[in-house]
């Protein structure tokens, strides 16, 4: 058995979990981040990735990554569709921001690339097995490590990075479930294809057939995604089919249509921990809440979390002041539920529920009317969809 | 039996019903009003009255009424309040348009005045049976008068102006419910009081308790409201009962208690007919659609549909031009489905479901914190609150 000892145990190495071990080396504090993945597993998970204005700045202008700017394509509106029209909502000219289109994946290259160059102790394939001692100034990791031999781990600080899945929640919650959560009954049946893009900008669009949305992913590959039951098997539609589901459902586009080379069903669940933080343990990031994808809050939620606490373990561990790891899941519960009701109401909005009666329907329609119809609504919801101010910076 | 011919028989007069008699008689179309009531039981039935700045300006303009104007009071602004707190929303600030506080038995006492001194046909105490004919080019209404004597009116159109238990609906739509509709898990428990006003503006409380409504009649007289149960017995809870249960939901006002002399349950529904118009007959106000009082739409809703039918009539009778007819079932449901839509978000927004869960609670809360906020949310609600513009004018 080996037993080490950081400033802060960082557990798990996706967005929140690098980004926050960045800003603390950035303040001469020393961490060691775990995840039970390879470096290439980590890599190589291709998934979603709208960044808020403010998410792609704090990224840059920290150093994290400059790729964002470089790489990342600005996207300056959404479109709306429903009722056979398209609506599009232009985000600088409500709100003077835009979003950025740079896939979760890329993001993570980035980070890690950056942090082993700084020397930063990352340590791939060490699953984490639980934390003790929370509410003790010296919390305990138990982990086994990339050849399954026993590691524990002291530390002044233990971060829950750890995802939906998190093993640190429990050590902070009580529980590893929790927490409050909505399901939804609906899923989204995604692809990934080889094709050129079919739109400029993602379409959001609301038919009577249920939901698709359009995105890219760059000049030769899209992701696709359309509603679909929870319980859908990925395997059960042919290519062809998928393709006339999407297209019955963007009516007015023609999509370019290629090979499809990935496919997955996507669950719907919207959470909140019960607590963020116990003691000398906090959670960030899909640990302390998930969000449906509807509203692409999930990475860029991870990270305002991480600003936020990244200040109060500077307040904590350079000054010994507590205050603001005290203040940590109230300010950080503020922007977690606008988000959890932005994703909800783009959610209940667009989709198309299987219990929904005619009047659901109509309302509904009067809804997309009532946004799209006003300036102050596409306002709100551009607000929403580039990021609220973020309470805490770098 | 007695038959009788007019151009227009209008079956109900609410203030749909009556304004619309103004409208053609200006217009030089002559119409009989019939209702199954008397002159007094309208003019004292006690109904809510926050008129929209557009139903103002077309009630004064229109000379339907002129008292709207010095009798009612101007109200800039509501109040939402939740989680401890107030958030005055500015109407004229966001929108440059307020609403009025004008009880609807004041406009009816106005508009039946009005119309008697022009010699308008109003049979009170008249029961409409049914309506038949509407196919043809001269549908006949089927009636007993005052006296319980049979009457029937052989009339060039048909107008369902008779609120939300329309007999004529069954006309146009095939039968007395066919609708869209949604009810609701809730009630408002509504008293009457002689007191002063407890606030100038009205408060929408949104509390862990449930929702109130705290709103004003007169310097004398108020009107106030908290949400229950649908099956609740208005007689089960004493004054005392009311006054804690009422004061318990607006947390840090006082409110000024006095004798109450009036309570009632009213249930909240949303209803929208299937067809709003069939041949020579078209249904307007409550018959074409009710709303929960919430968003404070129903009378303005009425008015709404008034101004397109009114044209619509003028085209037909006058001209002989059936295409604005054709076009008002459209028109009109441009602006009720907005209204449902916003009727239902109101009522959402700020009631405590039965069934929510912590998770849908903390939803809310992050809601009406987006709303208020964000200066682009108070002028969508505003927006709402105070009425889009008008799609037809007089």
């Amino acid at each position: 058995m080996t037993r080490i000892r950081t400033r802060v145990a960082i557990v798990g190495a996706g967005p929140a979990g690098l980004f926050l071990s960045h800003l603390l080396d950035a303040a001469g504090i020393e961490s060691i981040v775990f995840d039970s993945r390879t470096r290439e597993e980590i890599e190589s998970t291709i998934r979603a990735g709208i960044l808020e204005q403010g998410t792609v700045e704090v990224l840059s202008q920290s150093g994290a990554s400059d790729r964002v700017l470089t790489d990342g394509h600005r996207h300056d509106g959404i479109e709306l569709r429903f009722a056979g029209a398209g609506h599009r909502i232009d985000f600088p000219a409500h709100v003077g921001r835009s979003v950025w289109l740079y896939p979760q994946h890329e993001v993570l290259k980035d980070l890690i690339a950056a942090r082993l160059a700084a020397g930063q102790d990352i340590r791939f394939g060490t699953t984490i097995a639980r934390v003790e001692g929370v509410d003790s100034e010296l919390p305990r990791v138990f982990a086994a490590d990339a050849d399954g031999a026993p590691l524990e781990v002291d530390a002044d600080f233990v971060v829950g990075a750890d995802g939906s899945r998190s093993v640190v929640r429990a050590a902070v919650t009580g529980s590893s479930t929790g927490g409050y959560f909505r399901e939804y009954p609906f899923a989204w049946f995604g692809i990934l294809c080889e094709a050129p893009p079919s739109a400029d900008e993602l379409i959001y669009s609301n038919s009577e057939n249920g939901f698709a949305l359009i995105s890219q992913r760059s000049e030769t590959v899209q992701r696709m995604y359309f509603q679909c039951d929870p319980e859908a098997d990925p395997n059960a539609l042919s290519e062809a089919e998928i393709w006339d589901t999407l297209q019955a459902r963007v009516p007015g586009t023609t999509l370019k249509e290629g090979p499809i080379f990935q496919r997955d069903v996507l669950r719907f669940r919207s959470f909140v921990a019960h607590e963020l933080q116990r003691g000398r343990a906090a959670l960030v990031g899909d640990a302390a809440h998930t969000v449906p994808p509807t509203g692409a809050k999930g990475m860029n939620l991870a990270i305002a979390d991480v600003l936020v606490l990244n200040r109060a373990l500077q307040a904590l561990l350079l000054r010994g002041d507590e205050q603001p790891l005290h203040a940590y899941a109230d300010i950080a519960s503020q922007r977690i539920w606008k988000a959890q009701h932005f994703s909800w109401w783009m959610t209940s909005m667009l989709h198309v529920a299987p219990d929904a009666s005619d009047f659901d329907r109509r309302r509904q329609l009067g809804e997309l009317r009532s946004v799209v119809e006003s300036e102050a609504g596409k306002t709100y919801l551009a607000e929403a969809y580039t990021g609220w101010p973020l309470a805490v910076g770098l």
